[in-house]
């Protein structure tokens, strides 16, 4: 992984905040004091011109391979998907939209391996508007990433129409509509929350910095990788020539979990459950509202009347889902994940349903509910379809609720403390509360 | 796994015959001869009805467990999937089709961690068809079926409106429209191919049975662990009351695989391959063909000039792609094959388009070509969408594609001998050609 430019503290800096603030410090990034003269990011390159395999008649003609200066770094279209072709030439798809670009990160891993799928079936985007599919991955999974383009090519979609696979986001993340970013370390043995922080904090600023350089100017990008919320600030803290209202932190798994729990509790089929908000973080301290849910249009507490499983128990049984499925089926999941990733671009790109709402983590930017500004916090949004949101303003609060969205808030808080060598402001000071990451996440 | 009752040979024959016929046998399954008396399959048992979790009232009520007489045994519905609905009282779903039974062995599988997320999405019969998904696993993936479960309840899906696991066939298939018979146990190491022919074979013969007293009596099934062409052939011939026609080889994903590498040879996006059929088992012995096949509409062979590739490398590289696939990936096909599964489908609840066809393999009972009667074959095939299919009629053949259709063929007689004792016909003559089992496939 390409070590990122850091600024403005320097290693001294850093050593000596590790002295100065040592009454709250659990941890301080100095590992990456001593890295970051080492590589400092080149600028962007120019725009290098997709190469197509030229095909000029129906004489046999295999894929030309994409000339590169270093093969092993620039993204490459793949197989099937270097052929040329003119959509607006060919009856069946001249009424097509024009063709999208998705990037996704961590693109050889089990979330990608669903999510690839749906997109690439129209499942996301519709039945008309074609894809061209990006796919980063690491030096070490390049040979999987081809893997996953075979199996993507042997899909036959007919909206696939362009799959790139490549190692450097600068290449990867080029004109990128949608970036979705799902690649991220997960927690080694003993690894602390700030070492996992600083990790991956370290991917998502040379991510953010690369959408900035590379992307569309109107990207949406949803972050995945965990500690997310965090990671999303990182990134647009990285990426100042996109709009930070563009970056989202995925919290709607837990959204999926907590109207399924509520339906399981009322009795009711989960079709009924609505306006469920996650509020905060996506870790233990995040808060699942249910004072302004609905079952049935009517408000939760009228339905369940289990004040006491609500307050004590809901809030566990959410958090703790992740954690029940390892154990019963040996690994993350990674199929509900990707379901949600789908979900969270759905509410963006069409309208919500009128007096409902979804959540999803977005920057603090004069929000109507006096959350502390300039953090990724999950909220309430509705969209009218364009990708865009804007905050839900009619809902309550009580004190119940509120004193758990301070918790959070105050979680979120910490954590932009402890990257903010990595967002530009200066040094890191890493005083987190107790571990709150959600098991099994990547 | 339940040993099945085997008739009409006994064990004394199967000796004698390993004896008998030693010139011709490399192998005889004698270890079934053992097994054979040891546990007879119970009748069909009566039917039990479904319980579903009432509710009654909005007050809260969790879901009440499935009482069963040993719940190791029974199929149960899962969580949110046993809560009652009416789908006809509401305004979104009145205008829904009737809920469709849809049961998967294999289920905890990864082909069917991406297949039944498909299903439930509606990818494959349609945004207005509800879906029941009955799971089956074996005792030792029970926790993992549970895994599954929780994922699809997390997944919100509107049209999958009823979920259950369970273990035995007789339970999870009851009722069944269509049955995807995914679980197989995989080669060991050493194992000889009739070894497997033999043990999976046992596992078809049991399921066979089980559709044969449960199911829809027009359920339709597909049968994808392999070698899915003999096991199908098996399946079928445990269930004589459901018409033949309606047992179902995958090799959907051959034909995939065949299209895009006449796709990239020709230098033209995949969809404008058509008529592709693969003849023949799902082996190495399979045969893609490109005499009928066409590209842009126009024959194969006046658009890929190149006949030594056709000959000598096409056929080759749609076999050897499940195996390049595992070296790079690591894994088996599991996504594309759970998308050709969904192809297969499609294929036979929509119209064929015009002048195309699909590849599957069915059972030979008076098919056009001159191929031997009561095997198991892959043929081209075309659908009105009814979920029934025609053959083609109208392929040629020369020489060296009809010679090719002889090897096949003959191995799937082989096959077919060597699994006598489990289709009723008598004692097993395991003489088969080479191992010609794909690589990575389940």
């Amino acid at each position: 992984m390409a070590m990122l430019e850091l600024s403005p503290s320097s290693s001294s800096h850093a050593i000596k905040a590790s002295t100065f603030h040592s009454s709250k410090l659990s941890y301080v990034p100095s590992r990456i004091s001593h890295q970051r003269r080492l590589n400092v990011r080149p600028p962007p390159r120019t725009r290098h011109a997709k190469v197509f395999c030229s095909v000029t008649s129906k004489e046999v003609q295999a894929p030309v391979a994409v000339p590169t200066e270093d093969p092993k770094k620039k993204s490459e279209c793949y197989g099937v998907f270097c052929l040329t072709y003119d959509l607006k030439a060919e009856e069946e798809t001249s009424s097509w939209k024009k063709l999208i670009n998705v990037s996704v990160s961590g693109a050889a891993g089990m979330i990608s391996n669903h999510l690839l799928f749906k997109l690439a079936a129209g499942e996301v985007f519709g039945p008309d508007q074609p894809i061209a599919l990006k796919l980063l991955g690491s030096e070490r999974s390049r040979e999987a990433l081809e893997g996953v383009a075979m199996e993507l090519e042997d899909s036959l979609y007919p909206l696939l129409r362009e799959v790139s696979i490549g190692i450097d986001p600068y290449d990867v993340f080029r004109d990128a509509e949608w970036a979705l970013l799902i690649g991220a370390k997960p927690r080694g043995p003993g690894m602390e929350r700030a070492a996992l922080l600083d990790i991956n904090g370290q991917i998502f600023a040379e991510q953010g910095k690369a959408l900035n350089a590379v992307a569309s100017r109107n990207v949406k990008v949803i972050v995945v990788g965990n500690p997310c919320n965090t990671n999303a600030l990182i990134c647009l803290k990285n990426a100042p020539n996109i709009p930070a209202k563009n970056f989202h932190a995925l919290t709607r798994l837990d959204e999926n979990r907590a109207k399924c729990q509520l339906a399981l509790k009322a009795g009711v089929f989960y079709d009924k459950v609505s306006n469920v908000t996650i509020w905060g973080n996506h870790s233990t301290t995040q808060v699942p509202d249910f004072l302004n849910a609905k079952i049935n249009g009517l408000p939760v507490k009228e339905v369940i009347k289990d004040t006491k499983w609500l307050e004590e128990e809901f809030t566990e049984k959410v958090q703790k889902r992740g954690g029940a499925l390892i154990q019963k089926w040996g690994r993350s999941s990674a199929a509900s994940t990707a379901v949600s990733i789908v979900d969270a671009i759905k509410s963006l790109v069409t309208p919500t349903p009128e007096g409902d709402w979804f959540s999803t983590g977005v920057y603090t930017n004069g929000n109507p509910y006096g959350i502390a500004e300039d953090i990724v916090f999950s909220m309430p949004c509705r969209s009218n379809g364009d990708g865009d949101y804007e905050l839900v303003k009619d809902v309550i609060f009580d004190d119940y609720l509120w004193s758990r969205i301070k918790t959070t808030e105050a979680e979120l808080l910490a954590e932009k403390k402890c990257v903010a060598h990595l967002t530009g402001e200066g040094i890191a000071v890493c005083d987190l509360p107790g571990d709150t990451m959600l098991p099994g996440e990547m």
